[in-house]
């Protein structure tokens, strides 16, 4: 794939072009014409990521657990492919090689179905890649793209619980809320992040302003970026303004409850609804709360179970924290923006998932399978 | 929970009487009969079952994974409760506790769904569950009986989606596909056990026959006992008639493949049909095959990917066994009773699932888990 890339650069970038000119009639922002967009540099990333993910150690045959009986039998639980993966997502063509690349890499067939605003590119990227399988003899069917853009085909594939194993949606609410009703299989859902940062009493200023900027600006429309931000009542007053000022001083719009707004200037009033929304973009709810209880009771009522900050020095509020917030990833004195399967070690990965079940947090090549027990023994039968 | 169950022994004999007593309305065979029945002996057992339970070591809080990132972020992978289980099960009053247990010890709440031949005996259980919870101080809805026999009591729960965690059916195949249509929650399945045993060119004719009749006939009525014994075309004048033989022995009824039948005495025609029936009797399908692809491709159509055992001196063909065949539980040289939680070393199991997907194979504490990231920074941001 990675030869393929480069050799016929020409062809996807003109393939890519055609998606482009026809995004206008699709509606898509200056933002996600942005996303779309195939460059040379930007097709070197997608050879970068291919090469990350050939440098991971294969996962597949894996022992993930053993245990020798005392009769003798050697139990082993060894890693295999969940089968057939149906994978949805939305219009940024490189998430169709990272997607086919970790689909293969883990042993599993996976079936593409990307935003029709990337019909053109995937087309294209589509046939390097069956070219690809073809040229290291494996099977071209264990990359297939859906070939229309036609939105009931969806509807079809989620029918197929006997034949596809799993379906991992990405992208809108609506698209994954439909998906999960109607799919005859697993699936595993990436939805949305309503993701928060605690300034707990005990917070150290620097970080509490650091992290915080962080957390909501470094990439605001991504899922791990912060929407929220709870304050402590007992430290509102001397670290509020200097975090919400180096907010502001990077344009965010402040959504404040009635009692932050008298230490902030600048803040509208936050409505109920804020505190749910994933505003994936340069907007920040904010909260003051009297107790670290109140904080969770708050983050597992609003928030969406993806990622919760606390800045604090106090070693028994990161342990209540930790301990307590049920989330896929819970983080002491960094940012919000660490959990991603690249920053965790994962490696590349397919989503976030925010369920509970089979992966939670960076889907990687790990959560791409299952296992299986082999036993050895030597006779043994049971008295 | 154990002082109590010896303090009220009289009590849940005598609720287990009535169920007994109705058992001849609800049209129960004699071995399902024997199944209900509670005696001091099966309390006895089932405190044991608890003893097991309670020194098997806490699941939650442990790190299941970690890795030290070069920025110095600590990533750990670490092991948290499902959340709320719904769990549907047959008439063995014992598994009440099992369940309750099982769940309560990976910090899991659980609603409990019993057969209603065993109602009078659950109640009873359920009222101890209820004053053993409340005598060490944990919450009394943490376990709970639908105390109802109401078949539509279950479609309710299954609607649920945003409440339950989990559905876990045991029962009947009819059941649990009724359960895995309509549940708006994730559901690990527990389907039938078609097992295979295969005696591969190079058995070793001793344990061919220990490990088939261990496998057929230990315990006929369980998911983990083979119902069909394959047999490679060059072995099969010299140890087939041994085999069946010891089989016919123990009493145990042959359907045969046409080859087969002329080599074995007291066999009927297998039909297609039988080859992917679980008998739960001493009943035993047989075939011939040339190869052991032949083997694997007959399993792959007509076994339930429970468990298969191969008999087998080989160490090629022992790996291309396990490697190949894509079941919960693949075993070498050993009886397929094998797969199965206290065996395998899991401690007490829930079940024995036959999904891929979360939890494969006996399903004990861990399974009943998910995790989360935890992450230590020192006020890390992503650049």
């Amino acid at each position: 794939m990675i030869e393929l890339i480069q050799q016929r650069t020409p062809e996807l970038l003109e393939a890519n072009e055609k998606d482009l000119q026809q995004a206008p009639e699709y509606g898509l922002t200056e933002a996600s014409i942005d996303r779309l967009r195939l460059t040379d540099t930007r097709l070197q990333g997608i050879v970068t990521a291919l090469e990350e993910i050939i440098a991971l150690p294969n996962p597949i045959g894996e022992i993930i657990g053993s245990n020798m009986r005392p009769n003798g039998l050697l139990v082993t639980q060894v890693r295999v492919p969940l089968g057939v993966v149906f994978f949805i997502y939305e219009s940024r063509p490189n998430v169709t090689i990272d997607a086919a690349a970790l689909c293969v890499k883990s042993g599993n067939a996976v079936i593409l179905r990307g935003g029709k605003e990337a019909f053109h590119s995937n087309m294209a990227l589509y046939g390097l890649l069956q070219q690809g399988l073809k040229d290291v003899g494996l099977p071209e069917q264990s990359v297939q793209l859906v070939e229309t853009t036609d939105r009931e085909a969806v509807g079809h594939f989620l029918k197929l619980g006997n034949l596809i194993d799993v379906t991992i949606p990405r992208g809108g609410k609506g698209l994954i809320e439909r998906v999960a009703k109607d799919a005859t299989m697993p699936v595993i859902k990436h939805f949305d992040g309503v993701c928060h940062v605690y300034l707990d009493q005990s917070a150290d200023p620097e970080l509490a302003v650091s992290i915080t900027v962080n957390s909501k600006c470094q990439r605001p429309g991504v899922c791990n970026a912060a929407e929220s931000l709870l304050v402590h009542a007992d430290i509102a007053e001397t670290i509020l303004p200097m975090v919400t000022g180096a907010l502001v001083e990077q344009g965010v719009e402040l959504r404040c409850c009635p009692r932050s707004m008298e230490l902030i200037s600048g803040g509208q009033l936050a409505t109920d609804a804020d505190y749910a929304t994933e505003y994936g973009a340069k907007i920040m709810s904010v909260k003051i709360v009297d107790t670290m209880d109140a904080a969770i009771q708050h983050i597992h009522q609003y928030g969406s179970g993806h990622t919760e900050s606390i800045v604090t020095t106090n070693l028994a509020a990161a342990e209540k924290f930790t301990t307590e917030v049920d989330s896929a990833a819970v983080i002491v004195n960094a940012s919000t923006r660490f959990n991603d399967g690249g920053e965790f070690g994962l490696g590349a990965e397919i989503g976030i998932s925010t369920d509970k079940f089979h992966a939670r947090g960076p889907c990687g090549l790990n959560e791409l399978t299952s296992y299986k027990y082999v036993a050895h023994g030597a006779g043994q039968i049971r008295e």
